[in-house]
């Protein structure tokens, strides 16, 4: 364990290393029954028995109401920028997107293959660095998007948008899924690729009303409808089995420490420190707006790109890694989702402040 | 190590207890990076190398051409069955199939979206218990279909079926990919869901050829275009790293037998037993036809359904898992992927001589 190291990356991103530990046992026999847990049949009792498990603990993590689906799907956050148009969009149908950053502009990219994305409110006239709070809706939408957590741009919602009445809310949680409380009822679908706060990447949350279940298209591919999912569990075809498995073990940890509204408490002081330090320091500054700030990623530069890549270089070699931000805004990124220490933030900031005093 | 039992799952299924063993050592520390290989960014030297490696070791094993391309994708075969058909089948159009199973004949109501599937042959006549040798093709198909081995009804193609000129061969080799010699250049594509003979359910390899991988539809989502990922390195989005980290791993443990050749020769040897006991018995029969039997799933019945039942709950007792039949055939499967010791065939056919002389 000693020869860890603080792994700051977007995603696939750090877990926690009792997860890692379990899994680490369960792999050639799993639960004692002399089968590992990735060779079980997803049909035989060990995996269903997983699968029920985990989703009896989704249910317990955000309250979710029984008439909300938990669904398991492939493909990550992308697949679904086109599944969800394809299923609840014809021609001539519109559908309103926020568009707070990159993974939004995607989303609506493949809603106009199959009606009218109406951008509700945009944040591209300053890269994005904010999350609009006045929205411009069209008429009848047939639902509303939003990305919750904006990876690349360190900008979060920090409360759900409103909609219209009579239209749904999808929400795009993949890089801030079940951490911080959350109210399901204000969603008609809520998903989320794995690799940030729930696992591997490879296996698709689906948090999905009854009604929209059932308000899918029936004519694409079974493989594309969420009813399919529903009707089978989510074992239509083979699932990711592996990947349900890990969910479930990061599943029973949320729980352990004390579910999301303690995860809320360790994320907000988590980011805190490292912003506290970043408005209180003299060499580095926060790129997000203070109102949109994200916790899970935190993007700050210098203000120098030389100085940057310099920090970057040495905080790697102190053993601070995955801290370069995306090239759409340079500097720095720290993402410290829900399985990120503590420790590893105040350490990063004792670093800063070395590298500030011999920087500044 | 003392506590595995011989699981015959027809997938996920068994896997190399070495490879299961590196993985275990991965999971927290992978290579010395203080990272564990789940936790490594996609865009990462480290999981980068994993990715080239895992291809170079897959080209070295199938000795693949430079024209052809790897590819990983997810969703299973299942999710293939319609991107065939909506990459390279329009209205008007048709495409063959070779119908031997269950799995083309999903692969066939998918293909009925997008343009005409020919059934150039079926052997559902006599429940798919053979491969047909004839088939009778249709004009000009976009393409041929087949899939090489019928998990359910244990049958397999021991020849690649002919082709009409123009035309492309595309398998779907899910449950015997690399399980004996390959001729790739026979085939436009060759796709596979992982669970069977390469590692966890949750990828997709493809192995496609250059003017497959151009032909595809471009008005189509760009995650179910081929060329999305042949351009990206299959990293347009979030791959599932664990499931292309345990392929290579695989990859290297059948090159470390000796290559194709030599599973082959291991594979013929491990079914022959069990055929042989099943040819030679007084108790069970094998169900599917001499000269079309598999090498991977082997069906088998004593004809009383009762006695099926208690041979299942007996051997399943004495530590031979996963030995039901699928419902369609009922009676018994055996699986026996690559990676299935041959001691478990030695073990059963024991456990099958005692069962039949207390029941015969």
């Amino acid at each position: 364990m000693n020869n860890r190291i603080f792994n700051f990356s977007a995603g696939p991103a750090v877990l926690p290393v009792e997860v890692l530990e379990q899994a680490q046992s369960s792999l050639l026999d799993f639960d004692g029954t002399g089968i590992g847990i990735m060779e079980h049949s997803h049909r035989g009792a060990a995996f269903c028995s997983v699968l029920d498990q985990t989703i009896a603990d989704c249910r317990a993590i955000a309250d979710i109401p029984g008439d909300y689906q938990i669904l398991f799907m492939q493909g990550g956050a992308s697949s679904q920028f086109f599944t969800v148009p394809m299923n609840f969009l014809s021609a001539g149908e519109t559908a309103d997107y926020y568009v707070t950053g990159s993974w939004s502009k995607k989303a609506v990219a493949q809603a106009n293959r199959y009606g009218t994305p109406h951008i509700a409110c945009t944040s591209e006239d300053r890269n994005f660095c904010y999350v609009p709070q006045e929205a411009e809706f069209s008429p009848q939408p047939k639902y509303v998007h939003y990305t919750s957590n904006n990876t690349i741009f360190g900008t979060q919602f920090h409360s759900e948008p409103t909609v219209p009445d009579q239209s749904h809310l999808i929400c795009d949680a993949s890089s801030d899924i079940f951490s911080r409380s959350l109210d399901i009822r204000k969603h008609g679908m809520i998903y989320a690729g794995a690799q940030k706060n729930l696992g591997p990447s490879g296996v698709t949350l689906l948090i999905v009303h009854n009604d929209l279940v059932e308000a899918g298209s029936r004519d694409i591919p079974e493989m594309l409808q969420y009813r399919t999912f529903s009707k089978n569990d989510s074992c239509y075809n083979t699932p990711p089995t592996f990947g349900i498995f890990m969910m479930g073990l990061v599943f029973k940890w949320i729980l352990k420490q004390g579910g999301l509204k303690a995860i809320e408490e360790m994320n907000e002081e988590k980011a805190g420190t490292l912003y506290s330090h970043l408005d209180n320091g003299n060499l580095f500054r926060a790129t997000a707006d203070e109102n949109s700030r994200s916790l899970m990623n935190v993007t700050f530069v210098t203000g120098d790109d030389e100085l940057d890549k310099k920090f970057i270089a040495e905080a790697k070699q102190a053993g601070f890694d995955g801290l370069k931000g995306h090239r759409s805004v340079g500097g720095m990124r720290a993402s410290i989702y829900n399985a990120f220490p503590a420790e590893g933030i105040n350490e990063l900031v004792k670093f800063m402040q070395n590298f500030e005093s011999k920087n500044s």
